[in-house]
């Protein structure tokens, strides 16, 4: 087999064998395919796309390309949740206590990354003691026991797909869907999900700008999972303001308590439920999706996701103290509101804009070097719909620095206001097949 | 700029700019543009294509990325000529002293190459004496005088072009008419050219292989010459069998040497015809074609041409008592018939076969190591259309090793017999915008 007869193959229009796909993928990680030859492959697979079987198989290949994470000694279906990414979502959090309190196993690979606020694992480090330095064995057992654990991400956890995804960078090949919902998919399987709960995200703060885009990519994610055996649904969940209220890590992890106390914003509430249903679905619990959605519902009402969480800290070293007292997370030294100039209805939040607000407040990463301030972010005060008086606070901001300027201007041109109430949706449709 | 930007310009079906164009094509040079963004965007132009000002913008930053001729030395319009390639095409030996011996200079680079026979170079050292490692300023000198000489290719021409054929090469991106077009017109006129005539080959021996893509890739060149400020025509002729009736170096001399007498291959004569008076009309010579077409034929007849070619080969130390006695070039030890099976008519002869035989008797070179033999090759005896008895031959081989066997057996597969006499034609067409 030769790189330059399968490039000519899928530039032809033709769909590649699961043989095919191995040679590159492996070929591509092992260094025998150079960059040249994928990056023309990339821009050939751009122009003639995949079939449904072949993103599924170039999601295996790279699944197999680095470490898997073997799940096999925890009982039961385990469910994996992933959110295309947006801004203030603080989802992971809530639902990964949820579902376990239903007793659906959440083992939860999660990493830092870069973006507006921290990871996962950066957000739970606001919980003093709270670590997911754990092995992997320790790790199993923890989920066998309280059916929750979070660990750290692999270091070798799809090379192909992150060798590829840096190559698709600097080579006009990002806004391909295969290639997209491939490296999405990858992730998760490798991490030994058997069945997957999707969140794709539409709207300004997303990477899916229009609904048709981000239901083309949720019909492509769920085809590869259920095509690989895992069975797999998503939500098409609205992004076009901040997801709740917090932007920041210790901020977004009370905003979670919140939530699981049952109060908090009551768009974070209702898109938990939304997942958490279907993950407990698929994990086995309930007859049907009614039946998990009241199971969801009632672990919310009586307390005992509330319990879990402070149980799944617990066994990580975290203090479960929090769930009380949030102090004992790190708090900001400033703090300054962002007022409103106009009076009228907050008509449109650009996500996005908010997002870097928090990010240079220091909640998140520019570069991988860069040190995220635990403690700082924002508080979105009032929400699309929200009525305002001029000089009332439209977000308040915390940091470790006297200087908001920067923050403050950009939230100022994230937000505007209006003559006219604008209704929201924040549920846009599932995708089953 | 950022080459990424551009190759999602192109990616998008925008055309280019020439500072786009210029970005690429000088940062590719130096090595600031990757190989892997250089094949991600010729796979985008694969698909886009590219507008006839972007076609001649990328040709003349690839004619100006490394050395170009300045001819401006020579008195006359320099009228250069081209061919796509194909089986014993002599018409280079027969062009340059016809055109020369009208008054038009023909100040040639020429190459070495691979292929199945030698380039022109290997050819006319064929010649005893005969040499090209002659210094710029002597070429020009001997054109000034004689209208005729024969330089090597520098090395560094077209180092751009040197390049991105060979990642196109593994990368799927040969078959891409803006990239094929740009690649041999930026040679030419790196090479000091004028004004250009084209040879497009079409057939089963030549690299388009239909009529449609022929007239494409002549349209392509000439609009990229003509907007270029290079007047340039190109011819479509026929090599669905071999031209003319030599394929080797002394063998294709010895045919040139023939056809300037007025004798040979009618073929190659016809063409030699059509070519050499559309040069001659460039190079301001004969008030319209059919003038132009007149002084060619009349200096074929009255021996100018012959003559020309004896003052150009003694001006680079040939000996030109070769146009009296071939034999003072190379002759073969062996000489071997392929006989025809069964009576009948020619019906094919498949060109690229005949070329590799002749390759495999040691007249052209496999890789850059190879040594050619100037002395073997083969004759075409019975051309498309001719009749033929069982026991006839068909080509005579020959060569300096007696085994004659793999390239006796590619002769015979690449002749069909039939029942029915063929008509070919060898003048496909005349493009001229």
């Amino acid at each position: 087999m030769r790189m330059v007869d399968l490039i000519i193959k899928k530039q032809e229009g033709k769909a590649l064998s699961k043989e095919e796909i191995r040679f590159i993928i492996e070929g591509y990680t092992d260094g025998t395919v150079p960059d040249y030859q994928m990056s023309a492959f990339a821009m050939a697979v751009f122009f003639q796309d995949m079939t449904d079987q072949e993103r599924m198989e170039l999601t295996m290949a790279m699944a197999e390309s680095g470490d898997q994470i073997d799940l096999s000694g925890i009982a039961g279906i385990k469910v994996d949740k992933h959110s295309t990414g947006g801004v203030g979502d603080t989802t992971t959090l809530v639902l990964a206590p949820l579902v376990a309190s239903v007793g659906v196993p959440v083992a939860k690979m999660s990493g830092r990354g870069l973006g507006h606020t921290g990871g996962t694992i950066d957000k739970l480090e606001s919980i003093p003691g709270f670590h997911v330095e754990i092995s992997e064995e320790e790790f199993i057992g923890i989920v066998n026991k309280n059916k929750v654990a979070v660990i750290g991400q692999s270091g070798n956890l799809c090379p192909a797909d992150k060798k590829l995804y840096a190559l698709r960078d600097v080579t006009g090949t990002v806004n391909s869907m295969p290639l997209i919902a491939s490296s999405i998919m990858c992730k998760k399987i490798a991490a030994g999900a058997d069945a997957i709960v999707l969140d794709v995200k539409i709207g300004a703060g997303a990477f899916m700008k229009t609904e048709a885009d981000a239901r083309a990519l949720a019909h492509a994610m769920v085809k590869i999972g259920n095509l690989a055996g895992r069975k797999t649904m998503a939500v098409i969940s609205d992004m076009s303001q901040p997801l709740g209220g917090a932007v920041g890590n210790a901020l977004e992890v009370e905003e979670a308590i919140e939530t699981l106390k049952g109060r908090g914003s009551k768009d974070l509430k209702e898109l938990c439920i939304e997942l958490g249903s279907r993950m407990v679905f698929l994990g086995g619990k309930g007859k049907d999706l009614a039946e998990a959605r009241e199971m969801v519902i009632e672990n919310l009402r009586n307390g005992k996701a509330l319990e879990k969480f402070k149980e799944f800290v617990a066994s990580q070293g975290g203090n479960p103290a929090v769930v009380d007292d949030y102090s004992i997370m790190p708090q900001a030294a400033f703090e300054k509101d962002v007022l409103a100039k106009a009076s009228g209805y907050v008509t449109e939040i650009v996500a996005d804009h908010i997002g870097i607000a928090a990010m240079l407040l220091g909640a998140g990463r520019a570069t991988k070097e860069s040190v995220i301030d635990l403690a700082s972010g924002l508080r979105v005060l009032k929400r699309v719909g929200d009525p305002v008086s001029a000089g009332e606070p439209l977000v308040r901001m915390y940091a470790n620095k006297a200087d908001f300027s920067q923050s403050e201007a950009m939230i100022q041109a994230a937000y505007t206001i209006g003559n006219e109430k604008v209704e929201t949706i924040l549920i846009h449709g599932v995708v089953t097949d």
